[in-house]
């Protein structure tokens, strides 16, 4: 555990003000990340599961291939978009985790030619548009809801899966993968014990599916796969794929949830300071909605944080306690709540860093990386 | 005032399913625009105010076109990098309202250069660095803050303003051009009429400055300009300019807060239904966090709202009632409350419209909008 105010270590090689950076950059520790990937690979590895990651965090062809040198060959994404530009990037076994969406069936059609691809099903309009408009081999999967209520098949709605599945076996194109599901109320949990009982309330919903089944489909698969019950559990029973994709960033999110340390979170805003207001014990920085994003969690004194804050002290790293923490965001500026003890760290013009509190959504905004080493990292384009 | 669950006709000449939207597409009604564009103009022009509005709502090269056409010859930006955008195609005359970012003012000399070009300084530092890395004819600025207490300069901290205008005076590259502020509280107003006393507030505090400082600088204009004052109220006692952005599309925000009817808003994000839940009444679409941004507001039941719904029946838009609305969103995904009574206008496939909360974060994040004359208009590429 990292004791408060006192050094960070893992951010030290980057020494910015020679990188020029003038704007919001988000900084990517690589020595982190490939970290984060070889531990969940190592992991999945051991419980015998097939790792396919999700994509959508990161977005990003480069940090791809450091999920491809860690052994990994097939991946999860959340969007035909996304699924198109890993595809013609190599990735030729991709899931695209999200129910199908009707309309664009026939541009899935393109993808479905060229690679394994798997999509989800969830209820039957889905399912006969897909049998009726998909002209190639494609996995299917059915989404199913194991209590977090997002979206989904309750797993005690066996009469309907027994329809669905009814309908993919005289689907001639269509080959029935196994059961996914998302527990993404893990989020939710108020303590790491909460995440295991969730866990496992999810893992014995899926396991009498797989039972229920598995006569008839010997080869069904169940897959899941969020990033708190990943990092943290280690009962993966009937599980056979596991598609966390926060793991390689991680966030001040997964470290409220108990689920990583801070010295595990790879990517952090760098900002310049633009007004220290001591009158009020705020700091105004370059850096707002635009490039954070406004997830937060709540702070200590009850309000929403939306990062915490990293200074530089004699070339060295300091994080400062939750009394200081980026507190509101509008478009482009970000206001600190700072301690009057540590109101110093601030000068027009200086560069601090921010760890966020949501790294999918903030990575989703940058669109590009700064690697420790001084590399530029691009993301998806458009998206 | 529309009537719920009536038909919302501005934005009927959009069929959109002939138009093959497949995924989350934001929708922008060129007339609506238009009409928010030349109503805004026209109000600047009768009170003789000088017109020089916010482009950082919508980033976009043609919608500048269409405010050029109103007669617009100076604009509002929030960074060197939109600005640099809007110089490439001939805006020559830009503000940058944010407060100067010291370590960018290298690349703002390239830009100063070329075009007349207004910072904003609120701090010594601020001003000393652009005192010694300046090298062209630049105007200044300062930065006043009328209570919205984000940043700036409070209007009675006048030695320090004194201060700064003598560090002015002395450098021959800085052209004094006035006082500036941005009344943000008024989107915190409990009422039109907080609005306007919000607004009358900031009034008075920057005709002071004027009264006070205008024997010694007789030129010095007064710069204010939030959607909220400039939409209702009509008192600009003192004022010179006004900066407005967001009325360009107004959203759900400015309709809470009384300053504009829902037929005036521009945008829409056309979204497909994925799943229909009857069981929790909640329906499933394509469109989240990664589509709308995250800013909420709160509902009639007392939790966070994150847009309006229209859908369509016998080729009418209907808008329905606010017990109906999009109330989460995860990164693709948005949830739907729907009242049992409208639940049968949603089927997987369907498209839906939904009316955005704030009009600015959701361009931001879309970088491209579909007009109700069915052209692609682009925005700024990276941001």
């Amino acid at each position: 555990m990292l004791i408060l105010g006192h050094e960070l270590s893992d951010c030290n090689s980057v020494y910015y003000p020679e990188m020029e950076i003038t704007k919001p950059t988000l900084l990517l520790s690589k020595e982190i990340a490939l970290r984060n990937i070889q531990n969940m690979a190592r992991k999945a590895n051991d419980h015998g599961l097939n790792f396919r990651p999700h994509f959508k965090t990161h977005q990003s062809a480069e940090i791809g291939e450091w999920f491809r040198d860690a052994g990994v060959k097939c991946i999860t994404v959340s969007s035909l978009t996304m699924a198109n530009y890993f595809a013609d990037i190599g990735w030729d076994d991709i899931t695209i985790a999200f129910s199908v969406n009707i309309p664009e069936i026939p541009e899935m059609n393109e993808l479905a030619g060229r690679i394994n691809l798997n999509l989800l099903i969830e209820n039957k309009e889905g399912l006969a548009a897909l049998q009726e408009k998909i002209t190639w081999h494609t996995g299917v999967f059915i989404k199913i809801d194991t209590g977090y209520n997002r979206t989904g098949i309750e797993s005690s709605r066996t009469q309907l899966i027994d329809e669905l599945l009814e309908t993919i076996q005289k689907s001639p194109l269509l080959q029935f993968k196994g059961f996914l599901s998302h527990t993404g109320h893990t989020y939710h949990a108020n303590s790491t014990h909460d995440i295991f009982s969730r866990h496992f309330d999810a893992l014995l919903k899926m396991k009498a599916l797989k039972m229920r089944y598995r006569s008839e489909w010997p080869e069904l698969m169940i897959s899941m796969g969020d990033t708190p019950s990943c990092s943290i559990c280690d009962n993966f029973d009937g599980v056979d794929e596991i598609r966390p994709g926060n793991f390689v960033f991680y966030d001040l999110t997964q470290f409220k949830l108990g689920v990583c340390q801070l010295t595990d979170i790879a990517v952090r805003m760098v900002c310049p300071v633009i007004a220290v207001h001591p009158s009020r014990n705020e700091v105004v920085i370059y850096g707002g909605a635009i490039h954070f994003a406004k997830d937060s969690i709540i702070n200590i004194d009850g309000k929403p944080l939306f990062g915490r804050i990293v200074v530089e002290e004699n070339d060295k790293k300091i994080l400062l306690d939750e009394r200081n923490y980026l507190h509101a965001l509008s478009q482009e500026h970000g206001i600190l709540k700072i301690t009057p003890r540590d109101l110093s760290y601030f000068k027009p013009g200086n560069l601090i860093e921010i760890i966020p509190v949501h790294s999918c959504l903030t990575a989703n905004l940058m669109k590009e990386y700064l690697t420790t080493e001084g590399e530029i990292i691009k993301m998806l384009p458009f998206y």
